[in-house]
């Protein structure tokens, strides 16, 4: 390996350890209570350093938002080849679940904290937001459309936003409620993927206009074998 | 008016002040992370008028959750007269909705930030945790409870604990989504009242037996103008 392939591998790592610890910061102290002194403090970096790859805590949060928010976009766009909006709707629950599972720090620095205006620049508005395929709200939001044009909800049903917000609030409670709760006695939690699932299905089963047509999530998890396999 | 109870309502006022910070700070800096003598600060008192009230923060965080989940149990309690178990769980709904949008500061403290455990006393044991009168959870349950025993739901939904916990984490999901993210302008946020009940529509259809008997709150209604007529 080149000495420059060696600079931008070391250049890398430190960009992110910086982000896990600003992450897990800011989602248990609030962002403004942290300073990058104190980022730089728990990972025993000097200022110089993080500053040497952000220019201030705004570039930092701005640059880890782009870079969770784009891991979280690419789990949904793996399901992009599914045709029926429904099964697009349910294996996008899938790999919302499976995300929160998997990094429950990114998860709270995404969900469960309050962040600042995030001044996204031109380039990034125009390629990113809106985009199915990087934003992951855009993603759920183009199923419910396309549900709500095939008739396949309930009439009344006919606001695609209210529809992505419904579906994305149920997944969302019980997940931050786990995150938040988990430790306390006085609820005797249930297995979380179990209670997920059987909560996308009661949530299918109301706003459906015929309930028998629950999307099982097959046709899901064999457009996400076929992606598995061409990715590895 | 005495001494006495002039002392009393001082006491009582400055507990409400200490609660008041308190609640604010733990949520929005996290519970280590906070003082007393943060607390006694952002209030103006010195610290030795913090620890008169409260030995120390433990002994501040256990009243100050004993208060608050005692305020929403109250508001629970108000149905506990609706016969009709599938109307007292959506009255249940309407009220922990109420709750959210008068109190999001209490909200954000009892249901988004990361307690310690807390040290209950037996008594406290013995005489609220479980009883749906002073147990907001246990209230929720039991009205589960008893739609599974009436055979009210979907015969697969035979846990109440996973049913109540589905119910709750509906409306927490949006509910916490916009505490979080109001402000963040790439989700066109829909109205939280009417997103909240369609939620529950939504989800009610999704677990009976029959989704056409959907509660539809007249019941709860009519029982809580009949509970505040009594205490006005």
């Amino acid at each position: 390996m080149g000495s420059r392939e060696r600079r931008d591998r070391e250049r890398m790592e430190t960009r992110d350890k910086i982000f896990a610890a600003a992450r897990e910061m800011f989602a248990q102290e609030g962002y403004e209570a942290v300073t990058m002194r104190a980022i730089a403090d728990k990972i025993e970096y000097t200022p110089t350093t993080i500053y040497h790859h952000f220019a201030n805590k705004q570039a930092l949060v701005t640059e880890l938002c782009h870079c969770d928010f784009d891991v979280l976009a690419k789990q949904f766009a793996r399901a992009s080849t599914v045709a029926d909006p429904l099964e697009r709707m349910r294996m996008a629950g899938e790999a919302y679940l499976q995300f929160a599972i998997e990094h429950p720090q990114d998860y709270r620095f995404m969900f469960m904290t309050t962040l600042p205006e995030i001044p996204h620049d031109a380039q990034f508005m125009a390629e990113v937001v809106g985009n199915p395929e990087s934003d992951a709200y855009a993603f759920l939001r183009l199923a419910c459309v396309e549900a709500i044009e095939k008739g396949l909800l309930r009439p009344e049903l006919s606001d695609s936003h209210e529809v992505a917000q419904l579906l994305w609030a149920t997944l969302h409670g019980l997940i931050s409620l786990r995150i938040i709760k988990n430790h306390e006695e006085w609820v005797p939690w249930r297995d979380l993927k179990t209670a997920a699932r059987n909560a996308m299905d009661a949530m299918f089963r109301g706003i459906l206009r015929d309930p028998t047509a629950l999307p099982k999530g097959q046709e899901a998890e064999a457009a996400l074998s076929a992606a598995d396999a061409t990715t590895k």
